[in-house]
């Protein structure tokens, strides 16, 4: 992804960039690129029937993240309340998704990486939440 | 759109609706594509560099109220802190956006009609984290 | 929803709208929920793991139209070739995935919706598809 | 991203993954990303007045290649005619957007940016295209 490329060159930003919340937008897109890819994995298991918890989180999500990853992205205008809410509602469907594939991830490798991978972005909102305010 | 009538059909629900999530759902979808098209039409204004920072919050409030209302019709598992938390976010977005929208309403046919979609959403955001955690 | 109203104010559209396109978009947006409403009942079924192939198409169902429904409200510059190929895909799509809900639609009420939801948004489409290049 | 990775781990693809489809999903997510950050940088230029078009079709091409990287994600059960049809619907989107990128790609890096991401794009999507159907 060209995160830190694409975003460095908006008129508003001039290469002044807020490093957390650019590395939290990468996370965000590839966490929900997982999470898509962990309930269409789940979906193929034969015992379906007890992932279908873990296959509604991680829809639940894949959803958020996306919608995180594209108000973050955008810097036109000031809405960093909004901003800060998603990333509030990103780091919590993170982290019960997460933990959720950290159950079947014994049995299951692909709930093994997107555990890793809903970890990592729960971590890169936090820290991006806690960005805010301070630059731009 | 069938909300009321498809999510009454889910095995854990049974036709015990919570009626004021159902309405949110409805209105989050109509909410994105009004947004949606209200920065489309502020883009084709003559005055759109008055306008950018409305089209950004459109942008916004489409992308999270799109989110919001995928969550909430999912009702398999619990995930209701997570609905709780995007429902906050999608009435904030509405709020900010509506209020925006609001500003440019004399001028703009299309700022009027998405400033009380976004009305309409903010409040049935509030209305569903009100009724969430009493029923289901 | 308030496709109409919102969409006949662009001022590239200045009341003269293509009814079927409206129309579709309304359908869009509503098959979407519907879709997301029944992969998330059939998640909730005994009889999940019959259910996993009507679970996948409604997910590509729901994704395909919502972003058939974005393309679909710009009106600003001139996509007409994108929004066709879209309106071919959603048809698609809608087509497909209806025809494997109509295999469960006596068993499981959810499915006759959507099976029915996805027939009324793959005609929708088909109208749309045959409008454009006529108006506007 | 981790889209090799996790994909690998389908239990329906058992390590026998299709590199074209992979690096595709992974462009495709790319690109929406870019092309949001740069739709938002235009609306940040003193001279948006003359980059609506781009705009638009930067927020088109970034829900093309939203659904097109989500349903390619998805390997279980077989809707290889809707992979087909969106990935055809998002080289068009893509060689559209990158055409409009192109000509303000002198006066603005994003736009410079851009246009390479949906060059690059365009091209995965045709390759995915042309693989489908010879490996899964």
């Amino acid at each position: 992804m060209h995160v830190q490329e694409i975003v460095s060159t908006h008129p508003h930003v001039k290469g002044n960039t807020n490093d957390a919340l650019l590395s939290c937008i990468e996370q965000c897109y590839s966490c929900a690129q997982t999470c898509t890819s962990c309930a269409d994995a789940c979906l193929g298991e034969k015992s379906v029937a007890e992932l279908t918890q873990c296959i509604r989180l991680n829809l639940d999500c894949a959803d958020v993240c996306l919608a995180t990853g594209s108000v973050s992205t955008r810097r036109t205008g000031s809405n960093e309340e909004v901003i800060a809410r998603q990333l509030d509602a990103c780091a919590l469907a993170c982290r019960l998704c997460g933990e959720e594939c950290q159950r079947h991830a014994k049995h299951h490798e692909h709930c093994r990486i997107c555990a890793d991978a809903c970890a990592q972005c729960f971590e890169a909102c936090q820290s991006a939440s806690r960005s805010l305010g301070k630059q731009h």
